[in-house]
């Protein structure tokens, strides 16, 4: 993992990847697989929808803090294993042989294998909606990652891999920001 | 274009694809380009993020209802068209060969060429971060298009297509919602 700038965040999430988002207190970390997250602005702002039911939702209110990583579709087992088993019985990281590392400036970890790794501070909460809003303060980005297509979930229960990559760019010109180019 | 079972709707979005949103207001309809979205639960509650600099923002804070379309990617140059023009000038329909169909319940219409659209209601809208909320109350689906695949913006002017199906539906049957089952 190394730094990355922050302006090419946004990029990682837009195209609306499965994630894994980490949390930490009382020196117990945990992570949740999500789907239901969103692009706010180029900052990167990003919300992310869940709800009580969900114990890192608790820890993110408490925290005010947590690290969205992008997984490559080698960790999709990984992945579907986290959204289906509790952090409270078990031990996500150990159970996915998945490695943390520690972050710069929130306490959740980053996880080594994924292709990126966004540390978040909680901005807002509408807990009746169970909507979070981060701010992401730092990007980390994994360049010895092989796989590096991302997944995409359906909803009900499969997965589509990214595919074929279109250039557009020469037409969007004016709306790319500048920094964030990154295929 | 046929109805469609709405506890299917959010299998559409959650994928995170590029979509196409339109809304009508004094007889005049038009489309935005969005792939800041969120799926938000079940019902579907969607949320999408933009601004004032959008005509359609406004527009649709005053009609306070849409309509969200998933285009394949045979529609990849008219999404990036309606993105980089503007509704006030163009008549963006006429422009990218895109047939309006009515709707059932809200004013804005159908994109015929489209794989699925969602009538939509504004249910609450954060003026300051220019979130809107909506609920889904109606989806239409198009089998008769022979491009299934979406595509997903990486935000620097590129974007992939759907790749590869993956299952692992026997893991996550639990949380699986009845009645969504698409792929």
């Amino acid at each position: 993992m190394q730094h990355g700038d922050i302006r090419r965040g946004f990029t990682y999430l837009e195209p609306g990847p499965v994630v894994l988002v980490t949390s930490s207190s009382d020196g117990r970390d945990d992570i949740m697989t999500i789907s239901w997250h969103m692009v706010m602005d180029f900052t990167p702002h990003i919300a992310i929808s869940t709800g009580p039911w969900n114990e890192s939702y608790q820890r993110i209110l408490d925290t005010r803090e947590c690290v969205i990583c992008v997984p490559g579709v080698d960790l999709i087992d990984a992945a579907v294993t986290i959204g289906t088993t509790s952090g409270s019985r078990v031990d996500k990281f150990r159970a996915c042989g998945l490695t943390k590392l520690p972050a710069e400036r929130v306490r959740a970890p980053l996880i080594a294998e994924c292709l990126a790794c966004i540390e978040c501070r909680l901005e807002e909460a509408v807990d009746r909606r169970g909507l979070l809003i981060f701010r992401g303060i730092g990007l980390w980005e994994n360049p010895a990652c092989r796989e590096r297509r991302t997944f995409h979930a359906n909803g009900d229960g499969t997965f589509f891999t990214d595919g074929e990559l279109l250039n557009r760019r020469r037409q969007m010109l004016k709306w790319v920001p500048e920094g964030c180019i990154r295929f």
